[in-house]
């Protein structure tokens, strides 16, 4: 029997991938769908492309909160989710969070990067941050999943495997992201106009200032068991899809390139979204419209560093995707149904 | 009376733009253009935004041994040019060589990086690195000017000042480039299909893999005085021109970013194609078309680190355009002549 | 059972969308695809994104005579699959070729739109034009299905129901189509270089000069049963994928929007991938990855003109997913299997 | 001695193209330029690459009621420009309007196709419509230049020779016109954000409905001295710049190729902004950036059919280098200046 799911702010970029991956999936219904600006129309008239392949009607918030569900996945911008999810959670419905509300691990920290007070400090230790790779068995537990960040899923997953061998130096880590212009959401904006992006390389929020540092920092320093500290500078690149993260790391140790490929072969060698590139690097295109995270290290001759890279698709491992991901773990289904 | 201009190897990416600034520049005429491929066809059936505009027929290169030219700009691969250059120095002719050619300080360092022996090394000595705002004195007095690289152009104006300083470590310099792609050149290649870098971000040669390492590291060395040591990382992503260069450093002593901007500010403060951005990160977008080298700087909070991005076009203050600023001080034309 | 596919030329674009559309399919297992450039290597090395999805081992066209294999596709270039394909068929071994050797009605045709002769105009006879929504019956039961072009399918579908109606003009047929460049094929060519035709749109063999000019005649003029003539203008747009068409027809009589959207809505209410847009124009990311082919038509006002518009994806309805189709019909299979 | 300059409403695409190309302008000096949005910023400020070019400081409408000008020019959306420039015209500067507000002959007929009334009717008749090529001596006495519209501008320039010449059927023609993103404008608008308008082709307003069909229909009316009708269909595409129009028309005689070519030959030969293309259709490419009109002509095999190809770069001959044009020829400048 299959369960029954509902989304909530199905009209973002977000929400319709996530709608495209569980109309397929063989375990889920899609019960529900969510717009506060296009409730009452047709989910196809706001994307087309779904004509013919879905007749439902999105609804607004309070209209949903009588119908069931047995998972909700929440698709709304970080500082709304916190005040519409813990309804659902007191219905023992589970909640897959695509918002940051629920991914810091304190409230102050919450409110240092989001500049809120946090309106349900409790939920915080509650919520399991989503990254199967390395809380498989508390996410197969969980009720409440944060679902990770576009940036900090490709950038944790390569890194995690050194630092919790020791191998690198734990403050000394440059990220250098890459990513297309679906990161930015649907909002209207100028900085996401075509003629404003295209044809253009766009660094922002460099150094410390981008909201991901601190979703980056701790999670590695969870992972890493010590206080990791990353200097994060996020590019917009022209492509509608895609993060590409090159990380510039020193090493503790002297290991050889081989020794480095056999540190993300031996971490990663059973999970089935995880790639290691063999004899080439990553680009965004070989991830596109897959759950894949290809990995390459590079050791950089005659010198204490080791270059990593990795490429997800922000849409799919770096937020949708993962997010049926998890859900398949919280409800015993394949990990890997409906994401291939 | 204009001076005489000819320009082979006419018909690649930087031939082309070189060629546009020069039929606009009020100093010179084009006497001459040479291409292998087209000899015998009008430039304008190559580059059809040519009809009208000239009515130039390519030559081979015998055909124009006997043409008079004051200069000759070099637009053939690395390799060649340094084959073809020399009978036009003996001529008198003055040279700007936009290939690698003559960049590198030593037979050795070119063969190391090049991978074949130099032909003609005495040339080496002579030849005149062509960055205007390190070398202005000796490109006025120079016979063969070595015209930088692209990626070199892009990392060397916004680091050096710092370096010659010494307010950064010169071992630990990580350059982070995103080039656009008519910096890989006209030839074929599956690589630059549109299908296949379209909506795609391409990492290569990363560590100390790329020629332009070579380049970078020598020219540094000299300009600071002590031997420099980079990691560079160059990329690939879908825009036809700029290259966005994102360059990490760790700084000696602890400078505010209002000290770093001063540095900046103050070593180009006389320079007509550099732009300090005071209040934004530079954009590939903004220097579009133009000889502009932007620059901006970013102190990373609680790290002793700066963040140091810059902003080229690739064809222009990346090729063809610091070229034409070579060539303008080589003749004592006004520096910013046909670059406006 | 699974039945076994063999797939001839699978590194092109086509083929590489085939082999994407196969692996997922429920009753096929791919046997074995050839490369002339790549035989030995993975498919994987050629194509990275298939990196622990397929380990298949790309072979030479000899090696595969004696594999066994239900169903072939061939994604040779005209010319060379007519050579190639009758030894299969000998085999009793059913073909979907995607070139254009066997879609003509006679070998006269053939050489006339494709300057050589014919070397087994007996298959001429034989091969069923392979558009399931006109020919479904002959397709069950066909050993030579020949698969229709990208721009022949993107202007029958929505051009022949008005036709078999006789509301439209035979004569004066206009077509204005614009390609994403994938339709180029993914050999070198400096046409498909990203710098050529980023930022760019290109007309060409505007008139009757396209070789699909003949294929669309040919087939419009059987399903219309009377001569049909086009004037057919494609376009390259710089995007990867999809085809847009619009299409310019005279009335015979006076009938009003509604009566003309009846006529497509009649005609293909049953057809699985045929979709028509109520209330809006068709996009090409509407129909980006799927095998839809979308329709709209626009009466003009006080002219006694229609307007009728389609989009495909050039590589899916327009190539390898009509190719699985046709598979899916002649085997039994659902229509719709692995196309969803 | 220069005039002195106005631009109103800046800093949309139409603005600050006719900055750049105002500033370069050897006898023009901007003396202000005026944006709602941003007043009291410096241009650079919206606009960095204007950074170290300009420093002008942008002002409001009232702002410049007193300031000097020889020469407004009106970047302002349709229906807007009406209520501001009489104002200017009262105090004998002299205008060229870049919105649509003065383009129509009559009152009724913008009320028709821009759904407002017309406040100051009597200056439509005042207004000279600025197509240097048909109306050189008007524009030059004018007062009031009303400035085509960029799809009539890459519509007429093409046709009128033919139906001027009675050539063409006036009552059949087809234009199916491809224009770039920034034909759209600056304003905010799903439509143009990157992710919905990348990798797509978008017909829109096919038929009848978009208003420049009213001021192409006048304009080729008069030139032709009957009355002419046409059936428009627009489309986007993912670029920035560029219109290209595929037009078709129905030959009252049986006229060749090169007939036909010698028809544009011959109007244009004196033209310095118009080019026809011997042996290659037109891109979008070879004008961008110019003030350049390409046009080919293409004689359909065996039908009385001709296809009329032209491109422009839709932000220079399409708005503001043609409204430069204007200016050169109001003031007696030679009229290429500024735009070479």
């Amino acid at each position: 029997m299959m369960i029954k799911a509902g989304i909530i702010g199905a009209t973002g970029y977000t929400g319709v991938e996530l709608f495209r991956l569980l109309v397929k999936h063989p375990e889920v219904e899609v019960a529900w769908a969510t717009s506060e600006s296009y409730s009452g129309r047709m989910f196809s008239n706001v994307y087309p492309h779904l004509n013919a392949v879905s007749d439902l009607v999105l609804k607004s918030l309070p209209e949903v909160q009588q119908d069931r569900a047995d998972v909700v996945f929440c698709c709304l911008p970080h500082r709304t989710a916190m005040s519409v999810l813990p309804s659902f959670l007191e219905k023992q419905v589970k909640v897959v969070d695509l918002s940051a509300d629920f991914r810091m691990a304190t409230a102050e920290s919450y409110t240092r990067w989001y500049g809120v007070k946090h309106s349900c400090p409790h939920l915080l230790t509650e919520a399991v941050y989503g990254l199967p790779e390395f809380n498989r068995n508390l996410i197969s537990k969980a009720s409440l999943v944060a679902n990770p960040g576009c940036y900090p899923t490709s950038v944790i997953l390569p890194l995690a495997p050194f630092l919790q061998k020791g191998l690198i130096q734990e403050t000394d880590i440059i990220i250098d992201s890459k990513s297309g212009v679906s990161g930015a959401g649907r909002k209207l904006s100028l900085r996401t106009q075509f003629v404003e992006i295209n044809e253009n390389t766009v660094p922002y929020d460099v150094g410390r200032l981008h909201r991901h540092t601190g979703e980056i920092e701790e999670q590695l320093s969870s992972l890493a068991n010590r206080q990791c500290r990353v200097l994060f500078a996020p590019h917009i690149v022209p492509m509608d899809r895609g993060i590409l993260s090159t990380i510039y790391v020193r090493l503790r140790e002297d290991i050889s390139q081989e020794q480095a490929l056999e540190v993300i072969k031996n971490r990663y060698k059973d999970e089935p979204f995880i790639r290691l590139l063999p004899d080439r690097l990553p680009e965004t295109r070989f991830v596109q419209g897959t759950n894949w995270c290809d990995i390459a290290v590079s050791r950089v001759d005659g010198a204490d560093r080791l270059v990593i890279i990795s490429a997800i698709d922000n849409l799919m491992k770096g937020a949708s995707g993962q997010a049926v991901q998890n859900m398949n773990i919280m409800f015993g289904f394949k990990e890997t149904e409906g994401l291939q």
